[in-house]
């Protein structure tokens, strides 16, 4: 055994035991008598004492011991004179008696501190060195703990889990597929799933009844910076349920997870039509844990000569609680953050309610006193408050002063990391306008079940007709996301007829799929969480890349591998393939 | 909700309860004025009663059901007139008062039976009604269930779990690797890991400690029956450990994993040298679950004219317990067996130990009644026991009575599924002598740790040095295998050398691993299962498909969703890509 106990094991309960430790020397301190050393391993830290008086050939060699040593040594658990108490092992010290340098270290590029000197790029190319800090490798703990207690939710619910295979066949439809050519079928490639869609749906037809994957995907796309090539879903199915098992079995798992990984229990989650959420958010991906509603006002505005106002098809503010007192430099800049081209509207109106009773809007000219005072019983203001109004075209407007309030949230520090805001968000439309194509496309896949209710809008108004979709949102990120699927036939095939599909390329794209459910499809649906997200919010970030352990970066590379790289030309004769590159 | 109870969950104490099930037609009896449906799900079985007395409607709509045909049941729980104590719901039976058909089938291309119709290509074209099956359901339902039990025994050990990248870099060396075109990286290449076994040795680098992963591994090899282009594979790494402190670890895995899935503890595993086990059994993978050890007799059959046992390196035998009555087609049988290519030698030699005290050997001509005596005595031969005699060229000798111990042992009936019997095989050699490129290569890998006791033999016995290496074998099925790494980078570039690696060759091919181990690597060695395999054995099967719930063919095709397939020529041109096919 080259170890008796770890660097994070040990207190006041163990003085008088002889003990061996092995770890990473953190830093090392000389006060001439006595050397300190800092013993480091993933659980903690131990102090090592040397005392020159007791063991001068230790001391010695204790004091040439650099950074990032791996060391094992063997001595004596004392009380230790000056205590620390944030840390457990913090009222002890190890008297070293024997001293063993398992390994040595190159001074590493950049300090393994909780704060560190190195900067993103280099992090990346020494990842191992990145991991060995606290908060990386606290993240990953986090992320294993959120992927047992998922598994320990689902396997108690009597969930089965079941890999699917990675080598699948490209689709044209969706985003970009990474390809695998298949050197045994000549010319042939396989492609690595976008997610496991069609083959938890075929695990329905063969009655698995319920399904659960923690599973890789893939997708070809451009990335952003919080978007990496391979992702990890949280995948589920389930047969003979309607959506409101569906959303009850779902938010107990969050739940669940909120409360074995923060000690956090929140109440049911609300539910908020996706109509509403826009209307009231500007998104369909609300952060409810601050308020700053959107508050229609198009009635109100529309009395006077302010032409602007008058030619909107929607007036609408927020209420920024206790900041009438922003300076004009301080509205400057929030104008300035709307006429972003991300925003891109061509300003904003602010109204402010003084604590002493006064009003000052930048539109004074056209409304009075009495126009304010009916603008702020609607947007339920108060004295100190702020009501910054934006107008023009309503989806437009909606998304806009969505943006504001999240921008303004982050400003107001209103986005508390250690708080936990979910929101079912449901009734999504089934169909969206793609202004390109000149056609409606599925907003979620072919396969999701339209209301019953609303088929008799499909022809006349199919904007209108509402899907059994849903979305889980947490702090103002989509964190999960499914619906319930179409089972029957007669209802699929007037789904593709109104998505423009003629038999043959339905056929052609979803052929097995739709032979399988010729064979007793059982009505089904599911739901599938962004597994790299969830961990991130739950760890209270935003930036998903330190919750994966070997993430890659925005042009989809692996610095520390030195990967994509190039085939030798033997692996490319074998695998039938010539490139084609301009150079 | 569309169901009150599944299909296995009701019995004599629900009478009288009003319940609500789905399920799939199992099969339907129409007995004139009753009609009795099995309904099935995942769960099981229940019996529906239709009366044409009380509700005629309904069991009219009940005669017409075929088989798979979705349906959902409103109906009082009674108790059944003739009982069925084989399943938990044979004392009862709906009295259904609604029936509603869910979804139709067309005739399934195969029974949905434990014995089906159906042939394996057309099981695998729809593998989602081969899933229906029992036996199969099974199988995927018991994987699941090692895979939970896995996770759970080592989480209880502090292992973390750490999800490895699948996009990484193609190596060189050993097998093929299958690749992934760059997009954004044009002309390079991605390639899917063989094993995350660089990165785990990373994450030992990084501190990790214990690290495990249930993950899928890519291999281009030429399939066998028992080979997947993709395989699961339970990796795990450890730091700060020895070899004995591994063994234990994994010992406790797989008798958790026997204990929670089998219900049986298995005793304290044996242990067994590589020389030892192929000097025994004539493999490094025995199967224990029976005797037949191998016995050497060279010297006690050099002593006569025989020049067959002359001449041979090594004469050894088996002993057939009981089959001394063996005719004379069975032994031509046996010795058919021995001259097929695979096993390659020329025959066998026989003795027969009959109950009558008489022997009869096909060398009689040779050896007389003394020297069978001390056969028998050396074999622990008993009267109406058969000893099967190979001679040759040793190693040879050893893997033809081994493949011969195996092929009487199926024919005997002696490899009970039922029954486990694990051992570890450890002291590998490091090295193995590789004819092709007249040197020697690494048996397992390069970074494998040779014992410290037989450095010395580095330079002037190679062949014999040990190497810190072993392999976890179940049933005759190696289920796992691994070894204590090389952490210090002297010793590493020793075995650089010895293995013929030039310094920029060791450099190209594992340049960034070397340089990690530059920073504080510290002492680490870990083990990785096949876990496809693993669920087999448990399972009492030695073919692993039944156990991957969508496998491939032999050609590494996914014949249900006709993969892999022929891309467009807009996504080869994306990736740049040419095909170079003579058509």
């Amino acid at each position: 055994m080259l170890r008796t106990h770890n660097c994070n094991s040990l207190n006041i309960d163990n003085v008088g035991e002889i003990v061996t430790l092995c770890g990473w020397v953190q830093k090392t301190r000389d006060l001439g008598g006595m050397t300190f050393v800092d013993l480091r391993d993933r659980y903690g830290i131990t102090q090592l004492a040397f005392d020159i008086k007791k063991n001068k050939l230790s001391c010695l060699e204790a004091r040439s011991l650099n950074r990032e040593f791996v060391v094992q040594v063997k001595g004596l658990v004392i009380e230790r004179e000056s205590k620390n108490n944030k840390i457990y092992t913090g009222a002890i010290e190890i008297e070293v008696n024997e001293l063993t340098i398992l390994n040595r270290s190159k001074t590493p590029p950049f300090t393994i501190e909780d704060n560190t000197d190195g900067g993103e790029e280099l992090r990346m190319k020494y990842r191992y060195l990145d991991i060995r800090r606290k908060p990386i490798k606290d993240k990953l703990i986090l992320r294993a703990k959120v992927s047992s207690e998922t598994r320990k939710y689902l396997d108690k619910q009597g969930f089965i889990e079941v890999e699917t295979p990675y080598l699948i066949k490209s689709t044209p439809e969706g985003a970009r597929d990474f390809v695998v050519p298949s050197r045994m079928n000549e010319g042939q490639f396989y492609a690595l799933p976008q997610s496991p869609q069609t083959f938890k749906q075929l695990l329905m037809v063969s009655g698995m009844d319920k399904y659960y994957q923690i599973v890789k995907c893939f997708r070809d796309e451009d990335l952003r910076s919080d978007r990496q090539p391979e992702f990890t879903q949280i995948d589920c199915e389930m047969s003979f349920v309607n959506q409101e098992e569906i959303l009850n079995t779902f938010e107990g798992l969050t739940q669940h997870l909120l409360q074995t990984v923060k000690g956090i229990r929140p109440a049911k989650f609300p539910r908020l039509s996706y109509q509403d959420s826009i209307k009231k958010y500007g998104t369909d991906k609300p952060d409810l844990r601050f308020g700053m509603e959107i508050v229609e006002i198009t009635q109100l505005c529309q009395k006077k000569d302010f032409s602007v106002f008058n030619e909107s098809e929607l007036v609408a503010g927020i209420n920024v609680q206790g900041c009438a007192n922003y300076s004009r430099k301080q509205l400057d800049k929030l104008i300035e953050f709307v006429k972003t081209p991300q925003i891109g509207t061509s300003g904003l109106i602010y109204c402010k309610f003084n604590e002493d009773n006064t009003t000052k809007s930048s539109v004074d000219k056209f409304f009075n006193e009495q126009d304010k005072k009916e603008w702020k019983e609607k947007a339920n203001c108060k004295n100190g408050d702020l009501l910054i109004i934006m107008a023009g075209e309503k989806n437009k407007t909606q998304r806009a002063l969505g943006a504001l309030r999240l921008h303004l949230a982050n400003q107001l520090n209103l986005r508390n990391p250690e708080k936990f805001a979910p929101v079912w968000i449901v009734d999504f439309p089934l169909l969206e306008w793609d202004e390109e194509s000149k056609r409606y496309h599925a907003m979620h896949h072919p396969f999701t079940a339209p209301k019953n209710e609303d088929l008799v809008l499909l022809d006349k108004d199919p904007g209108n007709v509402r899907a059994n979709a849903y979305d889980l949102v947490l702090n103002g990120n989509e964190i999960g996301g499914g619906s319930i699927r179409i089972h029957d036939k007669e209802l699929q095939q007037l789904m593709f007829k109104h998505l423009g599909f003629s038999e043959r390329e339905a056929k052609e794209q979803f052929g097995f799929l739709m032979e399988a459910f010729e064979y007793g499809a059982p009505p089904h649906g599911g739901i599938a969480f962004g597994f790299d997200r969830l961990c991130a919010i739950i760890g209270g970030q935003e930036n998903i890349r330190d919750f994966i352990a070997f993430p890659k970066n925005n042009s989809g590379r692996d610095t520390m591998i030195n990967s994509p790289s190039l085939l030798s030309q033997e692996q490319l004769d074998e695998l039938s393939l010539d490139l084609k590159i301009n150079k």
